[in-house]
């Protein structure tokens, strides 16, 4: 399982906008006290409002692994990116990446973190292999988001209860299984690259047996109803073996993320499915809220909209980045 | 895509019984004409009823690949049999293996194949990269065989149906998504050894656009109700966009392959939860039959069972090792 040295140094290369940059962004948000500042190129028009900080002031500050959580510019690391990222590991920095494509493959960067001891460790591919599935009930309590489609909030709603749960002195543990979810984690597995008859065993393996009352809270992939990912999303529940699922729900798609063949399921269909499959796995699996992005709604719209969904599924429903994730947590 | 070349002398090496064998007599059952013969080394129990052939015999007699179709003993591989692969090799076979370690391990092995030429193929591992599934409908139809735990006849089930649709002189082509059935097809997938977000896509590869009558019957891996393996299975149904599906099952089962805890499921909520998964991609798919394995039983025995399956599932139930897929197709 991946794992990370703490402080990050946030690299955000020379990012095109605020959004080439989301993943940095995501860990600045959520892990503020882990970040020593952000690092910027000339031409970089991304700005996370942290500190801005040289390779050489953020290693004094106790910086110990520079993470790229920027989109590099048509998929290529460019001279500049490469320089920086030389001149890390020279520092001793560990690099962390979210790119596509492995660190490995930007010449002579594997050589010098041979040379200086330092690691280059890539979030989305999985560093070890992983055990088949038992199946076997673990003692703890899980939580998994769920969703409708992909990128609808998984990891927002997860984290969102994670921080209720601390607010309320409640033992929980975010479980990260993408890439940004790691950096954020500190650790964790890109289940999604994960060989496919290991997905559940590497479920197993991220959220392990605990005390009684503690919580993993795991983040979703995917959705039951994507032509594309379905069984990702399968393996995942069933590694997981949710006591709770909460249903995270975008109502602005026109069709499911990358398929204009493909409508989005309706909630009952999603809630009703994702419950029967995870009952394999733990029987006392149970839909407890439902997660709604309505960022592209007016306030009060937005609360009309949540009623609506309340009614219909007879859950609690709420936007997380709105109103937090109190009601979620009080439903468990 | 896994692609082999033919005639097949398939290596039984020094296999401890029959069962070691079972690779390579499902494929001297199923693609006898295939096979130039066996070759077996002193101590080998195994026998297929094929003629006893060397190694420059059978390269005589047309023989272009040898197929490691056994279980190696204590999971390692002896001088003897290295000796045998060597040599092979010297004469310009490709080799093929169903072995959980690639052959490029095997001392001395990668080297020699590259002065020669010829190519090692694991048959459990993919030979390249497959990309994220469509979802779009193809052209052509395609039958499925899922079952009701792992190891339940799915394989033997979409030859029997390759079998018979071919005397009625139907086009139909069977589709391989495990080791044994690569060499019985001659190409294929291990779809459990790929990239888990990429299953779909490696089934909608496997199994391409066609002529509109034609059938492609695609050999199922796991069960939607194994909780190690599931997302396996629905990732090659979203991707097979199954029109029909045969359910497999064997009755003879105390709990799930593996998992002691797990108890079968009823064949009701099999046929259900398939149809519900597999109308995501097709919605035409149903369930067209029944294939039971009663090989645990009397013919009566077997009659009276295949008939009370019939009477439960209101569907044609046949054991196809009995009674052939006749009932099967009719269905279509």
């Amino acid at each position: 399982m991946i794992k990370l040295q703490r402080s990050y140094l946030l690299f955000l290369g020379d990012a095109a906008d605020q959004l080439a940059a989301k993943t940095a962004a995501g860990i600045a948000q959520w892990r503020p006290d882990w970040c020593t500042g952000q690092l910027r190129l000339p031409d970089c028009n991304a700005d996370l409002g942290l500190t801005d900080q040289t390779l050489v002031e953020a290693r004094a500050a106790g910086a110990r692994t520079l993470i790229v959580g920027v989109a590099n510019r048509g998929g290529t690391v460019s001279d500049l990116w490469r320089d920086t990222l030389l001149q890390a590991v020279g520092l001793g920095y560990d690099i962390a990446s979210g790119l596509h494509k492995p660190l490995g493959d930007i010449l002579g960067l594997a050589a010098a973190a041979e040379t200086t001891g330092t690691r280059l460790v890539d979030a989305r591919f999985p560093d070890r292999a992983f055990p088949i599935a038992s199946g076997i009930k673990r003692s703890g309590k899980r939580l998994l988001t769920v969703g409708t489609d992909c990128s609808v909030g998984k990891m927002f709603t997860a984290l969102a209860i994670e921080r209720e749960m601390q607010s309320r002195q409640m033992p929980c543990t975010f479980r990260a299984t993408g890439q940004t979810g790691i950096f954020i984690a500190g650790e964790g597995v890109s289940v999604d690259a994960v060989v496919a008859d290991f997905v559940a065993g590497a479920t197993e393996t991220l959220a392990p047996a605990n005390e009684p009352e503690h919580w993993d809270l795991v983040e979703g992939q995917g959705s039951l109803f994507h032509a594309s990912y379905a069984g990702v999303s399968l393996g995942l529940m069933h590694g997981a073996q949710p006591d709770a699922l909460v249903l995270c729900h975008d109502p602005n798609r026109a069709h499911m993320r990358g398929l204009p063949e493909y409508a989005l399921p309706q909630l009952s269909d999603c809630i009703r499915l994702n419950e029967e499959c995870g009952r394999l796995t733990n029987p006392a699996c149970r839909t407890i809220g439902v997660a709604v992005n309505t960022s592209h709604l007016q306030e009060s719209e937005a609360e009309a909209l949540l009623c609506e969904i309340e009614i219909q599924t007879s859950l609690p429903s709420v936007d997380p980045v709105r109103q937090g994730a109190a009601r979620l947590v009080d439903a468990l």
